[in-house]
């Protein structure tokens, strides 16, 4: 049936072994979020145009539907492939939310689908995990440290990936200090502050200027933008800077209790900082706002950002703010696998290869390889006859361990440990592979992330 | 962002405690699936046209892919969604062929869509649930049993779905059957057999007459499909219809080894029959066939078939014959979960509600909340420090079953049962619920499938 063609470019694909990475953390995601108390949910890959498009800005990144046989006459379709899992969230708990229980904790691990050109660390196709928290009406600020917290720890137990550092900031902090300085509108500024990341201060300070801002002002706007503390010692350094607004200190007040609920979480591979120069431009954040970096692959750019919502979803009558993070599986997970710095260790997941003496007996064999499943041992069973030699290479090219030979009622079963040639009488009902070789598990090059 | 819309018509979306029976679902799968040697495969959700086309009579179910964007000039996507996973599969093993181990194990549960008019366990986007063995050029026979005893493990261990009867049968068999009849193209009569599921043999042996067969050689092409048992004695009723050919013999044989490999793993609510009018009429299989009936729901049709393809792809040199079969798991799930027939006992992960003394102590209760995680208990914090009373309705709104009290340095903490109202003193570093309230689990209507 199938032909061989290329590679799509932008819909990356794993080997096996390198699947299993994914699964590990895939795994390692779902198991930390419902620690947290956050429960899985998926939505449909696909949203009515309308409901895409509502942020503008995206719109040439969509992928629309048609079915084949669809006539213009009859193009009811309308629908495209959501590019991210917040859209798509929103619409989910609004049309749900008679059922939902608030505030309403929600982890969603999707494929998301962006017609982009492709690059390094940018896919067509994707995976992102998400969590949010959406209330009511009302979500308190404390929920912010939550998520902060939750990704943290997330990022904590995902030891085979190199280290993060999260950054934290808060638009009302940005926002007051403006206004503090006397901007009625506190857009271009924090436009400005945004492109910091990509041009140098002087550039950024220079469009200000440009834009009719005392050359003074202008840097005095950008002076907060340098702030960066892994700690709560930015507020002291924003206070220094002599600006006072209402504004300013709710933002100071909610950053400060982020960096601080975080500390506990941080280790020399996952670390928190204030930097007050992250403000997530483009974005409908009102509040908290996060972006991360990992270490050694800054090139990547913001690998797990997100924020707080005043207003995620409304259904006109009730609003529903929320607060959030996004990580970038793919994003993380390719580029490293592409590079050989991560990988499984075997392709499978048998621990035991079970020998098979000859065609008669191969139901001997099975009810060998049952016997281990029925204790949680994964194996397969030997797909010919050959000789012994060659069934222990079927197994070593496959990175197998163990193989079993059945006994036959008088010899008791035997297995040996292929690396070490190391062969012992067993029972199969009841003989287990120590922990670390029963599942494939995620290798890395040390080198590349100590 | 989000504005309230319908809900779209062939897009199922579970809410939170219903997805919890689909997440048991898929991880069952995923444990047996492992536990045979099946490693996991993800494909891209697209497909070039021209691979999903190639066999024609689907063309209709495709959703094609346009970026929103593209002028025609430009249209170059030429992508749609897989219909299904063997497809894409088949895709894979060809594109990869050089890094894969033959035979090829491999399980892949992923949604697929199809642009039809949805109905009853028909929908548009839909999770299915593959296995499959792949050989390089050869692909014993003894891996179609492999693959039936695998599924049914699988069934086996889906304990809250209704009973399954997996239908097996054999192409070798009805082919050589026709021919020793002296059929020279055993194809209309295949055709015939397949359309006894909805039409009486009558008519369709007149259908055979009307396509010019002897009346008298219709009705004993037909007779073969009257045979069906629950063990190997079909080979003595095909017998006894005193036809003989070389395929029949290795058809016989062929479903001999398939029923008797199963009878091992039979149970009173998984079952095994051989069905000898199973056809799977348009499918490119080439000899062992599988349908699947969900007992009490035998209006959802097939809800995982299957079967042997001599030629699963093909790369002009190189053929790879398969086994597999594809368990439809929204097909079965969500017209038992609409129906109230299952559910999850709770929406949210929390075994445990930690409640909140105050504002200020909420970093305590945060502390108490990290040491039941360490040890594997999902927990949540209360969203606000009001009277207890409330904080425990809080809890009982979500089906939390507990509510810790944290200490306070001098007092411990004390755990409530809420259903059962006893409270005791514990410590949050090493105390856990019984293991049935740990994480949510499936309820069943027990009247519906004892």
């Amino acid at each position: 049936m199938a032909r061989r063609t290329a590679a799509l470019s932008g819909f990356p694909e794993l080997l096996p072994a390198d699947r299993v990475v994914e699964q590990r953390l895939v795994e390692t995601l779902s198991r930390t979020f419902e620690l947290h108390g956050f429960g899985n949910v998926e939505t449909r890959a696909v949203e009515p145009l309308e409901q895409l498009l509502s942020k503008g800005e995206t719109s040439k990144e969509v992928y629309v539907l048609r079915r084949l046989q669809e006539t213009d006459a009859d193009a009811t379709s309308g629908l495209g492939l959501h590019f991210d899992l917040t859209v798509p969230f929103a619409r989910y708990v609004v049309e749900h939310a008679g059922k939902l229980e608030f505030p309403f904790r929600r982890y969603q691990i999707q494929k998301v689908w962006r017609g982009e050109r492709p690059q390094e660390g940018r896919y067509r196709e994707f995976t992102q995990a998400d969590i949010d928290i959406v209330g009511r009406d009302e979500l308190a600020s404390h929920h912010d440290v939550e998520v902060a917290r939750v990704m943290l720890d997330a990022l904590r137990r995902l030891d085979f990936l190199p280290g993060f550092t999260l950054q934290v900031n808060n638009r009302k902090l940005l926002e007051g200090y403006f206004r503090g300085l006397g901007l009625e509108d506190p857009g271009p500024a924090m436009t400005a502050v945004d492109k910091l990341d990509k041009q140098s201060p002087e550039a950024v300070a220079a469009l200000l200027v440009e834009g009719g801002m005392d050359a003074d002002l202008a840097e005095r706007c950008l002076r907060i933008a340098t702030i960066a503390t892994p700690d709560t010692g930015f507020v002291e350094q924003v206070r220094a800077l002599g600006v006072e607004h209402p504004l300013l200190d709710e933002g100071l007040a909610e950053l400060e209790a982020v960096v601080a609920g975080c500390a506990p979480l941080v280790t020399d591979r996952v670390s928190v900082v204030a930097d007050l120069k992250i403000a997530r431009g483009l974005d409908y954040y009102t509040g908290t706002v996060f972006e991360t970096r990992l270490t050694g692959h800054e090139g990547l750019g913001s690998i797990c950002s997100g924020g707080r919502y005043d207003s995620l979803a409304t259904d006109g009558r009730t609003t529903y703010p929320g607060v959030g993070i996004s990580l970038g599986v793919s994003r993380v997970l390719v580029p490293l696998v592409n590079a050989g710095a991560l990988g499984g260790d075997r392709p499978v997941p048998s621990a035991v290869l079970v020998a098979v003496v000859d065609e008669d007996s191969r139901p001997v064999s099975d009810a060998a390889a049952d016997a281990l499943r029925a204790h949680g041992v994964p194996c397969e069973v030997a797909p010919a006859a050959q000789r012994f030699g060659k069934q222990i290479r079927y197994a070593e090219r496959r990175g197998i361990p163990y193989v079993l030979f059945p006994g036959d009622g008088e010899d008791s079963a035997e297995v040996k440990d292929i690396r070490s040639g190391e062969q012992v009488a067993v029972d199969p009902a009841t003989w287990t592979p120590p922990p670390q070789d029963l599942h494939p598990s995620v290798r890395t090059t040390t080198e590349e992330h100590p």
